[in-house]
């Protein structure tokens, strides 16, 4: 018989990763969700008890809660949903509040962000970059093929943002600070440069990717940036950029964030479904 | 001494076009645009006349003209642009009017429709590809990577959309339906497919690009397309999908015409500038 | 019932295609073949008769015969052969002798040559391609990787090994002559050059290949080429390299002929197949 | 005035090295080389107090040395070789022995094996990957483009292959055990498979690369290969397959082992000489 797996409330994503593991042969039930946003033949539990209820997963949300409740409509407290839990149940969400995983270690019962998996992260790269690709293409009145393009920063995200853009044919530079990240610039065929020494080309450049989550583009380095240039910032929060100097300077700077979610709902959804499988694999 | 040129009117590209020339040591001329749409110490002629003296080449919009006048504002009849043209002048435009090739005919002035040319074509499918593919990553709710793409047809816009979007890790399939092309299908790394057997896999496509300007999608294939996919139309007028049968369908259709212009315009305008001297060259 | 096909001689090419006709669920019968050379299970006919005797598709060698007799090991006189031939039999192989189409003709068989197939051509353009690449890989003291190469000739091959080389990482340029091929080698992202302005350039390129079968290389252009470098002409007979001077100017030069038979038998036996397929769907 | 940098000892890879460091501008000179082997204006010091003299680097083969003595024609032991180090000399090498490391440090000289740099290895994975593709195209009856390839283990050396096998037109399935790693498979395009898991797919690829140091392909593995393929083992000692086994069951396979050097000898010294540069930077 198949396993029980309990989806509760979250955004397009949930649906996406619930349908994902439903074709994975699991027998989903959803709580916490519009029927119109959901897929034909979805089962639409009336309470969150008949969803809980024997569910052996149970997915939470992109934030699963915060100090008082589940990420979920109709409200669902802690309290009552922690109650609902079978005692061998898994319990999986994105940024667990301490609440929450206060009153799961109370009860004994397991749980794991998926958030904080390493696997996630690269997967979500991809949602990423697609995305921040799109916002390029939007606001450039010039083709990225032979464009001029800066990475900063070579980690997950620059990595796969530097091989869609050559894959597009665009002119790739990539920064790093470190040897080694230097060298797989090179191997991977893209034009390296220290991230210390982007002020020095930072002229070249009509489209910047930022990906570090450091203030990279400050006064010195923005005063070296073209007029016309375009920064797309996708470092989380403080962002890689002073943005009042940019603004001062007339450089137009976005700061993207969350694009998998905004740009690739149902791949993300199914990028989060992928990872609880690799959750349960693992338990 | 640099050779002068003339830009008389258009939009964005004939902006691009004259920069680029520019670039390329010619003394450009402007007349028929506005002072804020020109790039810094363009040099705007009071009169059409003013920019036509002395010019040895004059570069006319897209469409260069009607039965009557140039494509210009203020406006220029075709008569008096003639009148004001040196005689060892070559004229080049867009869909040249019939009005205005007899009149240089008459004149005995030489011309060339840069649409005409072979090359035009080929780099032009580079904006068209990259417009294209950011209409499909603004509806898809998915990543463009890994997503199975039918592109329908394997001439120029075929061939480099096939790329681009192979580039950022698409599972694309191109149609066509001589053996050569198929093979050069398969040389490419693509996956080939007639287009006469569409209809067997096109349930597979959640994203179908169509190329060829004749009836490919009529009712009997858009039954089996899927109900969520999108299918974006890159043909020239007829289009290639059966508009109508599509909307009863629930199937959603984007027919994208002169996507260089519009979403790459200053792209456009190097490639026109490319050409014209492709066409000095040659004179 | 499986149709009959004979296989009449050739080298390890036509053992591939034989086998490869046979997934085809064709019944394949081969003649003039070692039975060391085949695959398991190949049917070996005693006799020339024994193979076409109900064939209705001859696969012959390449070439597939001189003035006298079949590429046939024992020997095989045309005049034999022929007679041998079921009336509505298909004959086909690469380079049919005129003494060949002489006899088919009066006996009234059908014929084609799949050497004279453009997609025969094409599809061998990728093991030529990949045995000049290996070719270079050996003789070359350097990583392709990064090496500034020079493809002179943007037809088949020159495409194919342009976006071979590219993909190890290679720094490509190519050459062309008109101004829709130069669009082309810009489109697909590699540098484009005049094939006219070769000598000027040509000092900076330690591995360049010839795919043009004129006098490319001669002394001017020999002698602007590095000391150090190496040549891969591609071209069929005369080739495009003064062999005599570039032995006298110490240039390695390398004519490789003939590579699809000599480094990839196997692939080139099965685009043979496929072209045959091809062959028999349109007759 | 250009820093003195001595060269000593080695092969071709220190020779490439040497004369790249004459293009970054140092001052070199070389000891314990034939004449004939070096390039054009070397400077061939008469004795290695010559060329150590006055020199703030000192760069040796790979191997640096033994027991006894620096590896260099003539020979020069490593009491005589540090006796004539100046003290602010920085001497780096390949594998220094503990003999010589030893010896430096009673003399406080300052040292760094440059294979024990990580940026060393990246740059490395690029002639490694080059030179299994040639053994490869060598060895193998059909073409890489279409072939379907395994490469066992994703790390340096499989991430480039991997990449340049897929630049040919492979189809190329990778293999890892960690989930991150398996995603970063995915996200590169590759085909994904957990290592644990090749005995059950093994037999649909006629071409495997392993660069896993462990013994992967045992008796149980290599008994699901298939009988004509062919098996590269880019792994270091003890390798990863076992070749008593492989050799049993007729499978064919090639211990490809120190490729950089074999192959693209003058790449591999170009990256010495960059590696160089950075312990250079960084001390």
């Amino acid at each position: 018989m198949a396993k029980k797996i309990a989806v509760i409330g979250g955004d397009m994503r949930q649906v996406a990763a619930a349908r994902q593991l439903l074709k994975n042969e699991f027998d989903v039930h959803l709580f916490g969700f519009n029927k119109e946003s959901l897929y034909k033949d979805a089962k639409l539990a009336q309470s969150a008890k008949d969803a809980l209820s024997g569910a052996k997963i149970v997915l939470l949300g992109l934030p699963a809660s915060d100090d008082y409740g589940i990420n979920c409509e109709p409200s669902l407290s802690i309290k009552s949903f922690v109650s609902l839990l079978d005692e061998d149940a898994i319990v999986t969400g994105g940024k667990l509040s301490a609440a929450l995983k206060k009153a799961l270690d109370e009860k004994n019962v397991r749980y794991a962000d998926y958030l904080e998996r390493e696997e996630f992260a690269v997967l979500n790269a991809v949602p990423t970059a697609e995305g921040a690709i799109e916002i390029a293409m939007r606001h450039m009145p010039r083709t990225l093929n032979k464009m001029k393009c800066l990475v900063v920063g070579f980690g997950r995200i620059g990595k796969v943002l530097a091989k869609m853009l050559s894959g597009i044919g665009a002119d790739v530079t990539c920064s790093a600070r470190k040897c080694p990240d230097i060298a797989w610039i090179r191997a991977y065929g893209y034009t390296p440069v220290q991230t210390g020494d982007i002020a020095e080309m930072a002229h070249e450049y009509p489209l910047i990717f930022n990906t570090v989550p450091h203030m990279i583009f400050d006064e010195k380095v923005l005063k070296m940036v073209r007029g016309d240039a375009l920064i797309i910032d996708l470092a989380s929060s403080p962002g890689g950029v002073d943005f009042e100097t940019a603004k001062k300077l007339g450089i137009n700077v976005i700061w993207a964030l969350a694009l998998p979610g905004k740009a690739s709902p149902e791949s993300a959804g199914e990028i989060i479904a992928d990872t609880v499988m690799n959750i349960i694999n693992e338990i």
